[in-house]
């Protein structure tokens, strides 16, 4: 076998992490394209590729797209890349609500990917690490509602993001300066939190808070789920955060939930009793470049008999983008899904 | 009529606060006196005041003692300072829930200042803003039920903690260092998450934690509404905020629900459509010497037909602490409770 070849879509903050990501992978890969929307060079792990303009003719003899890219990229060029002959792991928003679109999370949905029509969406950050989290639960008992508040670092708007909350801060710290420039949110990121994470629909929610509910619904096949979200910018480099409870149909004790999670693909629980702070718990430096979700607090609700308690983290870079986009690739290799 | 003798003993983050609130009380006062650990200065305002050791004999003479020190200040001093004849308002945790002592929010249960008995205790700075923004809501119908995530500010740990944002902040973003100064909390806390405040109890639930569910059936008098939060400290000087959501008994809409906070005391809505975001909505940085609890994100639950979201920002060290603390003796004298 010759192996794959990849074309990546878009060189930001996901891109550059699919390049990593695909530096490590156990697919086999023939060449990498990267493509955006102009040509330059960009140097990723030690090695140099160069940028070719984004052009239908570049998906001529491409085996898997990765859009990594804006919506603007995925909505001009996904469906062409597909006709094209390649299998599309789309990155942004604008096809995984389609019903022919399988929105896949190998750890949770793999079978989805069997009915694809060439074109895959990768669902939303905020979205897979909490299904990962979730799923184990699920299949122990159907859950019928969750809260999540998230609080989500700045690599998830994109490098401008990074670097604005590095200036901003230093302004802040060193110069006591009133900060004024804003340029990937519409406030001040330093030392300050935007409960605003995309745009507002009619009901007062936000883009974001709604992708995790339709998301939801979708991965896990379970519209009937009541969920709501609070979503919120924190000032942290990477790796988001979330506060979730869960209300199941049968019990599950914090045992339990904890013995179930231990087990699960792509987790790794820090829940445990620890001589420095009491108990151990995920921390957003701590899931930094890995590739597992983390999951901590793990507690009953004392009032309500099926409720519980889950505080979830992980590399929104990674598991909430790039390395799930991989991951796709690879278990679509795993099922022959990929005609090599 | 002479004014009142007042005495503010601890002078730490919130002890500073209280002096700079009253500067600006219309309470009458004769004498501001100082209490700390050791004697010393200190300059809040423009105006220097002498630090005196705290010691029994102190109090005598003092009409309101004013408690912002430690636990251990308040074990030590606080009841032998109501034997010597003070109203005694105590800033910590060690009286809250004793069945004697009223736990006021003026805004919210000023009625229990009428029973005291010498000592009122002032909530836990996340149980204050809670219960100022839902009050009015709960006076239109019963909640059943309060889901809290919090995003906690340094300033809640002290003048150290604040101190300890700063300097790690800026060994991250000028030194690129790796951070391993911990003073105030067990993990790095600059663009970081810690999903612990206080010590955690048997159920994996932390002190803080607890505080919110106790605290508020207290001062609602409603031991019966299920309450559960998850408490977090977020890399934000100062003013906490809240994501909130509840159930009432009766529905209360998202617009219904503005119009209740727009005329209630001390609460100001910030939930405006708005060029800039597309709705405006409260933030640590507009909270920041203020007095107000500043609300936003008002919105119903779609899934659920009696689900209320709410975000509830304000300066801790203020209404969640020192300002509450001044409204106490406000109230109490409005109420001739103060013996003058």
């Amino acid at each position: 076998m010759k192996g794959y070849n990849i074309a990546v879509v878009g060189v930001g903050a996901v891109g550059e992490e699919l390049l990593r990501v695909l530096s490590q992978t156990s697919l086999p890969i023939n060449d990498i394209k990267v493509l955006a929307r102009a040509s330059r060079e960009v140097e990723v792990e030690g090695r140099t590729y160069s940028v070719r303009e984004t052009k239908p003719e570049e998906f001529d003899g491409v085996d898997i797209a990765l859009f990594a890219g804006t919506e603007r990229a995925s909505e001009l060029f996904a469906k062409e890349a597909v006709k094209r002959g390649a299998i599309v792991i789309d990155n942004s928003a604008t096809f995984r609500l389609e019903r022919d679109v399988p929105l896949v999370v190998p750890e949770v949905n793999p079978e989805d990917l069997d009915w694809h029509k060439g074109l895959i969406a990768n669902p939303n950050c905020s979205t897979i690490q909490m299904v990962v989290a979730l799923k184990p639960l699920y299949d122990r008992s159907r859950i019928r509602r969750i809260f999540a508040a998230t609080y989500q670092a700045v690599s998830g708007t994109g490098r401008d993001a990074i670097a604005e909350l590095r200036q901003q801060s230093l302004l802040q710290l060193v110069h006591s300066e009133e900060v004024k420039m804003t340029y990937a949110y519409p406030y001040r990121i330093a030392f300050n939190l935007i409960p605003q994470i995309g745009s507002f629909n009619d009901l007062g929610y936000t883009s974001e808070e709604m992708k995790m509910v339709q998301e939801t619904h979708k991965i896990l096949h379970d519209p009937e789920i009541k969920i709501t979200a609070t979503c919120v910018r924190v000032p942290v480099f990477n790796c988001h955060s979330e506060a979730v409870y869960i209300e199941t149909e049968e019990k599950i004790t914090a045992e339990e939930a904890r013995e179930i999670l231990r087990r699960a693909p792509g987790i790794k629980v820090i829940d445990e009793p620890s001589p420095l702070s009491g108990r151990s718990y995920p921390m957003p430096i701590d899931a930094d470049g890995r590739d597992e979700v983390f999951v901590g607090r793990i507690r009953e609700d004392p009032f309500v008999e099926r409720g519980l308690h889950l505080w979830i983290v992980a590399d929104n870079l990674r598991k909430g983008a790039a390395l799930n986009a991989v991951q796709i690739a690879e278990e679509m290799h795993r099922r022959g899904l990929l005609g090599k």
